[in-house]
């Protein structure tokens, strides 16, 4: 079922690939076109069937009635008044970012028709050809709506993400970004910090459970800078909460404090029984 | 090929249980025994036709030519002197705790005919009901012999986690636990640590990575008490050097530093790719 004429996504990596593709398969849109600075990006999403049309020139969204930013954080908020000044006022804008009080709190002043959304959905991987139609089928996806926001707008937003498969919460910038803080700026944190001194040598003796730990750590190290100094504050609360916590730990070891050392890993486990 | 006659394996849990089916499957026993406190754990084990006799009796043992210790690091410790005074002398002894130096020196004391392992294969699930005769394939068991092990001891268990479907290694005791403390335990304690700080309200969006990364977090909680323990000074060694790289990373946050962070990120992500 169409609910935009033409749709112009920006950054036709594994997100917006992904986007474009779901798009496509359901009809969503006329016309799906991409625009990325590298022509192989295009001609990938326009093999596979992502886009219609591919563009490195962004003046092909003036007449878009939805635009989606799916590239770094930093990337749109460096873009985002370039493109304030191509798109007419009534043409939707939406992003894609992993942070988002920055991205909120300025694109919201630029556009008439913001609204900041968050896909809880990915890969380590790269790149458009790791691109999949189903990426957001079941996944949650986070809207971070203010009091400026259209209604109009973010209803529409809203059924897109439904549409692809997803189920929209919604959230306020500030306790979305508090929460992917915990739940997934740290966690790379931490499994960047263990990959990093494993000594080489012993790497092929990793089992299966070192393996699922780290994948992420395979995760593009540009983005995720990105993802880190964008959302500097929580992240640092969140790295200090779980120094504390492994302080905890390491004392207990120390100490052969075995009692300790159960109920902490008892209160773990438990936790993690909770993730679905 | 019928390697052993009389096979008891101790602890009829995930390991042992699939040690059981994988010796039966490929007849590699005239007789497979489980030894375990719990009945319903023998039952179980029987039931799947991993065991052909259960008993909660250790004194089935007087006659075997293989006993395998598969129960957790501290009971392998507490248990070892009683059942060197059940076995003949000629009885191989072999063991699968995941920490070596404390079970190799003591055990090697006890027994004439010892041989210690750590199969590098596992799950975060217990118990027999998941053990599978596969579980050992293609994976890596490491073999700790000392000058005092038995020749033909050794080349028979060799044998033994060969047939088994392992790639057999020899390391040092404290070689390896020096490994193990870097590729296994460290990263428990790390994704322990990580799990409990994250509120329960938030794990209901975890995505994907989160998902993997805190995989191993639902793992026992007294087993991996023991383990810690039993490799306590190698364990702390490995996480005041993971500290330390979580500081620089933490530091390089702070003050913004994207050229560092990316440096650090690069790096994990190159070791990652070497993980197979």
């Amino acid at each position: 079922m169409k609910i935009f004429e033409k749709v112009v996504i920006v950054g036709t990596g594994l997100i917006g690939g992904s986007i474009a593709l779901a798009i496509k398969k359901k009809k969503l849109a006329g016309e799906v076109w991409g625009v990325s600075r590298r022509r192989e990006s295009l001609v990938s999403a326009k093999r596979i069937g992502a886009i219609d049309y591919g563009s490195q020139d962004m003046n092909i969204a003036k007449d878009a009635d939805l635009v989606i930013l799916a590239v770094p954080v930093n990337t749109i908020l460096d873009m985002a008044e370039r493109i304030s000044k191509i798109v007419k006022p009534r043409c939707i804008i939406c992003d894609v970012g992993s942070s988002k009080q920055q991205i909120v709190s300025r694109l919201d002043k630029l556009f008439d028709n913001f609204v900041g959304t968050h896909p809880m959905a990915g890969s380590e991987k790269k790149g458009v050809i790791h691109a999949s139609y189903g990426l957001f089928a079941g996944s949650v996806c986070i809207i971070t709506p203010t009091r400026k926001t259209n209604q109009q707008a973010f209803k529409r937003i809203k059924d897109l993400w439904k549409a692809l498969g997803a189920q929209v919460v919604c959230l306020d910038a500030f306790l979305h970004d508090k929460m992917v803080s915990y739940i997934s700026h740290l966690p790379h944190i931490v499994v960047f910090a263990l990959m990093g001194i494993i000594p080489d040598k012993y790497l092929k003796f990793a089992s299966g459970g070192l393996k699922d730990t780290t994948r992420i750590a395979a995760s593009d190290s540009f983005l995720w800078r990105d993802i880190f100094l964008s959302n500097r504050r929580e992240l640092l609360k969140s790295i200090k909460s779980f120094e504390n916590n492994l302080t905890t730990i390491k004392m207990a070891v120390d100490k052969g404090d075995g009692r300790k050392l159960v109920s902490i890993l008892k209160r773990a486990r438990k936790k993690r029984d909770l993730v679905k």
